[in-house]
């Protein structure tokens, strides 16, 4: 046996949503095999007495972008237009290093919070190879389990903006898939990431789906974060966005979307009947003042949700139990009747088994048979005392966790609270090395 | 000296915003004395480096109630009406000594997240001497400063509620506030807590007011928390609930009123010419779909406004940067126009040298000769790497902050992350243990 968490209270998020007490939970090989009171057995590698910890699913976080997180703070009272414009002029040329850095920034912040898989839409401008392989090469040395979605665009952003030909980014995107591969490390895949519809052409949009089928590989999209995006998309197509996209057959369950805070019902009904899944970002919602979603309404009519934080520009923060708590709670001064209030028992899935599941980790879940990827938390803090409910106390007072450990693939990535794959300290000096130097080029936008 | 934090960064807060560096702070006999580099000084009793610190006013929490630190996580999905009934029955009568460890429960969640002061609106049912006493007690034993708004209501919530008379309430807090002098601790205080307008009698309202006059305490009152309150108001004043106060001269500088959700304009001129703060609740209004308060409304009309987190089964959590944040973001999906955002700046008095003012500490600023009341926080985490505004990535990103020191009085009551005041893990262990008791008596609502 590898590893053993021995006496823990368990949130195993199965089918039945059991909650194990006294538990050891082993691991062997990176998965779960043993699950219950312990017999005799031959002595772990490693051993963590965890008679005071709750061991649940790591968090999985399905929106983000890694370049923001050298911009917290940054472009304080706009909505995305402006945002875009005064954030991205920054970032959009990083050395492979400085992605790099960014990766490891990111992944030492959603560690100590309890995110161990990340879908990063990244974004470069121009794209190109070696700014993928450095963030492949980030996320590989976390150990988190990651989604690597190369922003695609060839409508420019900017006047004067150079971006690769389609095939190019087409053929970006299959090589950084190659190189992942020898990277050796399954755990970081990459995937299509058209940057919206209504930034794409057709042509660049059918390119991706191909690609996606050739390669078995997923694909990632904002869709309708503004009431302007989704404007647009009518004014441009004569259809919703969504329907732009399913009339070029790109809604699939290997489809993800995030925000969809201006889909309409008629949306709801070709996404849910498509399987793909909305990917919900309230904070960043809040923070651009883009809306609130429709949470409730995409699960009424069965809709796959997940949740992401969206990247450290319009969040701040990478905390992905401050994400659901927001999305919980926001739906309920939008309007939405009290019984359609989302549950604490019903949103855990939104950042475990959905997103395990339309990202292929296969994780989610605390059983036998299983990838040993958990979390274990402080179970005596003052967020469960008195204890009651943990679904409940988790979501709604899970924010500011400070995890103790995280394992991914029966690997301890977070140990004692201590980072065990990359050296916590240097990374975030190097992060406010280049911070400096990104944001002091002349010409550049210090907002 | 009795204590110097050398070479910080310090966020004063004081009226031009100054941001100082590798400067030091000295505290002695409970005041700032220095701020600067230090010349040749005398050893100070205790010294601590702080090269790595940011320093700022600690938070204050202008509305809580203290009992619910024992149901977190509890009446998942109901707004107010069935949420007050499925709550307060079994925290409505609580023993001394329980009273006592849900304050010290609160003070130890509060000070690890950075907030050193609080305003408790106090509920038992039926209001008694030694409840009141033991509350206090308990604040006075974190070293915290705190105002124990005592609630008063002679308008039963529940069929065959007892409640003390007029007379007898007033008289508890009279003795309350004489007995809170005799504990010799001038950071605690008793102000007179109307639960609310209509739960209460003109007779109870006047009476009140009339105390707070005589000894010069705070008033503070719950006020249209919900649109049925509002309605209520209307219905049986035929005013609102805010002018119905101004009718019965209970509007004045000396009063705070928690949530305003429903308050109208008429309402704004009102509590801006007397001088009233309301107090922003926006996480529990959130949580029970209560509504979003017209924060921006109340600024611009020139309204004196602070944050409180509410009580613990309506937030779940009390950390005031969480509140902060959520002040901040939820009024940018409340159809607000993007140039009356709140920045981060002007939101960081709402939690700091406002409630100050209005509550009388005198504190929410580090200056020379101000108390010596402020926080200390890892300025090199994640939360502020790279930095680029203290403000702003305190307020955006600061939720979940985990904080290094707290100084009240010039004491020391959070030792590098150890609260130095009282035995945190007893506490704990005895919440845990008065939570099993309380929610297993026969007829308890256990929701």
């Amino acid at each position: 046996m590898d590893l053993v968490f021995s006496n823990c209270t368990v949130l195993t998020n199965d089918r039945e949503n059991v909650v194990l007490t006294e538990c050891d939970v082993g691991v062997n090989d990176g998965v779960i095999t043993e699950l219950g009171r312990s017999n005799s057995r031959n002595q772990p590698q490693r051993l963590v007495d965890a008679s005071d910890l709750l061991i649940m699913p790591g968090l999985i976080n399905s929106h983000t972008h890694s370049p923001e997180n050298f911009s917290k703070g940054r472009a304080e009272s706009v909505t995305l237009g402006p945002w875009l414009d005064q954030i991205w002029p920054a970032l959009d040329a990083l050395e492979p290093r400085q992605i790099y850095i960014a990766a490891l920034l990111g992944a030492a912040e959603m560690l100590h919070t309890g995110t161990i898989s990340v879908v990063d839409h990244f974004r470069q401008t121009p794209m190109n190879l070696a700014a993928v392989d450095a963030v492949a090469e980030g996320y590989r040395d976390s150990g988190m389990r990651a989604v690597v979605a190369v922003m695609l665009r060839d409508i420019p952003q900017f006047k004067g903006q150079l971006l690769p030909s389609v095939t190019d980014q087409i053929d970006i995107v299959e090589q950084a898939h190659l190189n992942c591969d020898t990277l050796k490390c399954s755990k970081v895949r990459v995937a299509l990431g058209p940057s919206a519809p209504t930034r794409c052409t057709e042509n660049l949009l059918i390119s991706a789906r191909d690609l996606a089928l050739r390669h078995g590989l997923f694909l990632h999209t904002h869709i309708d974060e503004t009431s302007t995006d989704a404007a647009e998309a009518r004014k441009r197509y004569g259809t919703s966005s969504v329907q732009h996209l399913a009339n070029l057959e790109l809604l699939t369950p290997f489809l993800s979307l995030a925000h969809g805070v201006w889909l309409s019902s008629e949306d709801f009904e070709l996404l849910a009947s498509s399987g793909s899944t909305v990917v919900h970002n309230p904070v960043s919602n809040m923070r651009l003042g883009s809306g609130i979603a429709p949470l409730t309404a995409l699960r009424e009519h069965g809709v796959s949700v997940a949740l992401g934080s969206d990247g450290a520009a319009s969040n701040d923060g990478q905390d992905m139990f401050e994400a659901l708590k927001a999305a919980v709670l926001l739906q309920r001064v939008a309007g939405v009747e009290t019984k359609y209030w989302i549950t604490a028992k019903e949103a855990l899935p939104l950042v475990t088994s959905t997103p395990a599941r339309v990202f292929g980790f296969g994780t989610g879940q605390i059983t036998i048979g299983a990838p040993a990827d958990f979390i274990a938390i402080n179970r005596s803090g003052y967020s469960f005392t008195p204890q009651n409910d943990w679904h409940r106390q988790l979501v709604f007072g899970g924010n500011g966790l400070k995890v103790r450990y995280a394992v991914v693939a029966g690997k301890l990535l977070l140990d004692d609270e201590r980072i065990t794959t990359f050296d916590e300290e240097n990374i975030l000096a190097e992060a406010r090395e280049i911070g400096m130097r990104i944001y002091t080029k002349p010409g550049d936008h210090v907002v």
